[in-house]
């Protein structure tokens, strides 16, 4: 794989990666920023996504031989300066390995949900608009061997710039949908036969108490305001036991507690 | 209390909030600053710390006054217009509340032992440098009823701006004590009867087998290294389980997981 310099900062070939600071806020068609080693080795191995180009900090592109060699033999690879690398981006890159990657057509929550085994564990975020949260719900789905995600159309993008990195990848690895509101994902999932739980600090068991149905979907909100009590009303509700004064749990957080609870392997098929 | 209103950025007596985002990085001979309103709420109740004085944006003095009859009668109460407050800040404050707090004398790693239950649970935190993530793990060590956080002197500052606002103000509730090493810390826990437990993905057993000793201290090093091996040796090793071909689960994390299994709620005393 040879590298191609680029020396101009404006260069159309490295277009895409302009500004990518603001540019991550507006819609791409169906473009990404996947950014650092670990997460363009994800991207090299996704079915659901290609990636388009990379562009590297020059004295990367040695150290990147072995991720190089995963992916498609023409894809082309740009290399920069620092000073060049950091006037395309539009701010200073310390890591300087980015690549654009580009979405395949994207699956319905049904066909994604038609697909899954008769054992399967979801997740369901519902009006989740902070991308750390986001990226760190994706790491905790991957860690815990969650069949996919399912998003309401009021959460965040997965695959804005820092909701990928945070999740290290895990944004391109865990299948998602997006649904257009959570009752449509309520009677998608129950037409399934899947169990139906939100978690909830005012939920009316303890999670530690709950046994593993072989078709989960778990409901997680905002941290501000939590899951509408609408939704609520039509879903089995748990908790997480807290310190009295204090009822306060990061959503992140609460995933990784409720994920690797209802993981196989903490709660095996019986 | 009467506002004192400030129309002047290089006025002296809100010289402490000058540029905080990069005072924050230096030393501020134990003066730490703290961010909206639940973290002010903390501040005005915090046995260990003191109020110095409080920056407003105008127009939330009025939404305030509750948090402000926590403070003391005495406080200055500085308001300032939008412009002002970001000239002050050096960067746009959207939220518009923020204070100077005073650390009263530390406690030695020694007397906050000492001063603790005969059940108590410990995190112990070895190389943690990232603001998030301590931020992240002060807030689940709140919510999870642990009795105090030892930190190494390797890990960055629990009154970090950003690591007290991603707290909750639960930086400024959970007592800490900062030791030499981690080899210390180890010596002053043996000594006092805890029992010590290491996170690690290498864990020689499962976290969810594991009954909570009535003194635990649990050891959560940095996420790229994880803990050293020379610590590793000298204590009992747990792993969280994750799914096959996954094995990175963020730090804070792994300590919500961990400190809700090992919490009162759910091992309580036997």
């Amino acid at each position: 794989m040879q590298p191609i310099r680029i020396d101009d900062p404006s260069d159309p070939r490295i277009a895409g990666y302009m500004n990518i600071r603001e540019r991550d806020l507006a819609g791409r068609q169906g473009r990404f920023i996947a950014e650092g080693k670990v997460v363009l080795n994800v991207l090299f191995g996704a079915r659901r996504f290609e990636p388009e180009s990379v562009l590297l900090l020059e004295n990367r592109f040695a150290g990147m031989a072995d991720t190089l060699s995963l992916a498609p033999a023409d894809l082309p690879v740009y290399v920069a300066s620092s000073e060049v690398l950091d006037a395309i981006a539009g701010f200073h890159m310390h890591r300087g390995v980015l690549a654009i990657g580009r979405k395949r057509p994207a699956d319905t929550v049904e066909a994604l949900l038609d697909a899954l085994p008769p054992r399967a564990l979801l997740a369901v975020l519902v009006g989740i608009s902070n991308h750390d949260n986001m990226g760190a719900i994706f790491r905790n789905a991957a860690a815990f061997g969650a069949d996919a995600v399912l998003l309401d159309e009021t959460c965040c993008d997965p695959l804005y710039r820092k909701a990928i990195r945070v999740s290290v990848g895990a944004a391109l690895k865990v299948p998602f949908a997006i649904g257009a509101g959570a009752g449509m994902l309520l009677e998608s999932l129950a037409a399934r036969g899947f169990e139906q739980i939100a978690l909830s600090p005012s939920g009316a068991s303890e999670i530690t108490d709950l046994a593993r149905a072989d078709r989960l979907a778990l409901y997680l909100g905002t941290e501000g305001e939590g899951l509408p009590g609408t939704l609520l009303n039509r879903l089995k509700t748990v908790r997480i036991a807290m310190a009295e004064g204090f009822d306060s749990l990061n959503v992140a957080a609460a995933s990784a507690i409720a994920l690797h609870h209802f993981s196989d392997k903490v709660c095996p098929a019986g």
